[in-house]
């Protein structure tokens, strides 16, 4: 099953890829949104099996005509890990991990696939990084090991870790400055379960910035794939259903380039991950009063 | 006022001081939950207004017979700030920061103010730190100066900011592994409004450990003080109403002691803010199947 969220931000309706292709609205069914129980793996099992007999009572729903938001509600945690492909580390200067390095996003960076991409002000370093999003669906804590750990994952989708180069390098300590501006985690269209994502280490993943190919993945080459990432985090903190884990980014990244193209507003940035869908966001910028280190 | 949420986790009722220090429950008023638009500055006017004419109304809740839970609702985004105090850094071994160093914490560590502290398995190196937190009220992004900051803050609360030393500087990168374990964030138990708080900048903290003063430090020695911290915060994400800042702990904690008496089970916590609250927990062992670093 294919789930998105239609509507505005804040209002939009929990929807599904039914028969024939056609987006239908499950709030009829009880559905409140794509978040917490409706996204355990076995809710979704019965939702889909219920989708393919009585779609037609539903609603239907049109993302070419409506906004498409991000496919879970937000609020959930949103995990970043670091350094996760080779290429990545090598072109950031950094060494490959141990383990598994764990950043976070604030909630609202989480927007639609198709909202604007917004530059921070004074902001020069805003780059991009496609990656395999993983949705939790299920509570995971002290996972015994990585056997179990892909069982409680809701679905998959595309995400990009819109990461500002200045703040998460050169303001001092954790990495969560430079990955929490607003609209930085867009996510979507659709979370895709388990059984039609297919091998989540099998998936090519792509970020075109004004439609030349900036980067050219796959899932394979991930250090740590995502039954050891799942098993991994929850040996530390507890997952809940509407989490959201970005699984490290491939190379190819202004930062890695010699020339460091940072995006500037009204570039158009497509992060796709095969099978799962692509994201077209348009850059804009956003202005305030004052600027940073301004204040006292 | 003092807003407190008494009952079950995950069942709280959000309950006020009212006259005579008579706990309500203001739900009758429409009040869901201490989180979102309930706690704006205005709101919360309002209520304590109302509070004094009409608490005759509303039903008593018992904090001493019930379970106090963490006086805001689990979910906001938790942040943590690090080095903030000069004593502690120098305890730390790391320089003072030319700004705020920011980390975060899992929304699951949030807990109350009696609840027992859970030791993680494996860990040995479970720390105290007392911290005055501060809950936003009311959104905040790209405040031009500190002038306007505290407009935004719902209240103040005592605050522990539990971190496993060895997670957060043994295994790789960032800090939120080693803060974001169950329960780490013990909250309450009350939030007190700033009208009742006093000057944010002039409380006592202190936290003690099976009766022994480890803690005793003022907020006057932060070297970014509360209005620093939310303007800085707010030039690179959105602080939303319910999202809680922890603003650094004084010296005195285990891994500044020669000894490093790191917390064992049965151990005895009591953090405390003069004038806005203590806790009063109990530390307690989980066990799970494996070990650390035993997957794959």
């Amino acid at each position: 099953m294919r789930l998105l969220r239609i509507g505005a931000p804040g209002a939009e309706r929990p929807c599904a890829v039914g028969p024939g292709g056609i987006v239908r609205d499950l709030s009829p069914w009880g559905v409140a949104d794509w978040t917490g129980e409706s996204l355990d793996p076995d809710v979704l099992r019965d939702l889909a099996a219920r989708l393919a007999r009585e779609a037609g009572a539903l609603p239907v729903a049109d993302p070419a005509a409506e906004r498409v938001g991000p496919p879970v509600r937000p609020g959930g945690h949103l995990l970043s890990i670091g350094l996760n492909y080779r290429a990545h580390a090598a072109e950031a200067g950094l060494a490959l991990p141990d383990e598994p390095i764990v950043s976070t996003k604030a909630p609202t960076t989480l927007v639609g696939p198709y909202d604007d991409l917004l530059l921070p002000p004074g902001g020069e370093k805003t780059d991009w990084e496609v990656e395999l999003a993983v949705v939790i669906g299920r509570r995971a804590q002290y996972l015994p090991d990585r056997s179990s750990a892909l069982e409680h994952v809701a679905g998959f989708s595309t995400g990009n870790d819109v990461s500002e180069r200045s703040w998460l390098l050169e303001r001092g300590g954790q990495w969560v400055k430079g990955k929490s501006f607003e609209s930085f985690s867009p996510l979507g269209p659709c979370l895709v379960t388990p059984d039609e994502a297919g091998d989540p280490q099998d998936l090519r993943l792509t970020c075109r910035v004004n439609g030349r190919l900036v980067q050219d993945g796959r899932t394979a080459d991930m250090v740590f794939d995502v039954a050891h990432l799942i098993w991994y985090l929850s040996q530390f903190m507890v997952l809940q259903a509407g989490d959201v884990v970005l699984t490290g980014t491939p190379g190819g990244v202004a930062l890695g380039r010699p020339d460091q193209p940072y995006l500037r507003p009204g570039d158009l940035v497509e992060a796709e991950v095969a099978g799962l869908g692509a994201h077209r966001q348009r850059c804009r910028a956003v202005l305030r009063p004052g600027a940073p280190g301004e204040a006292s």
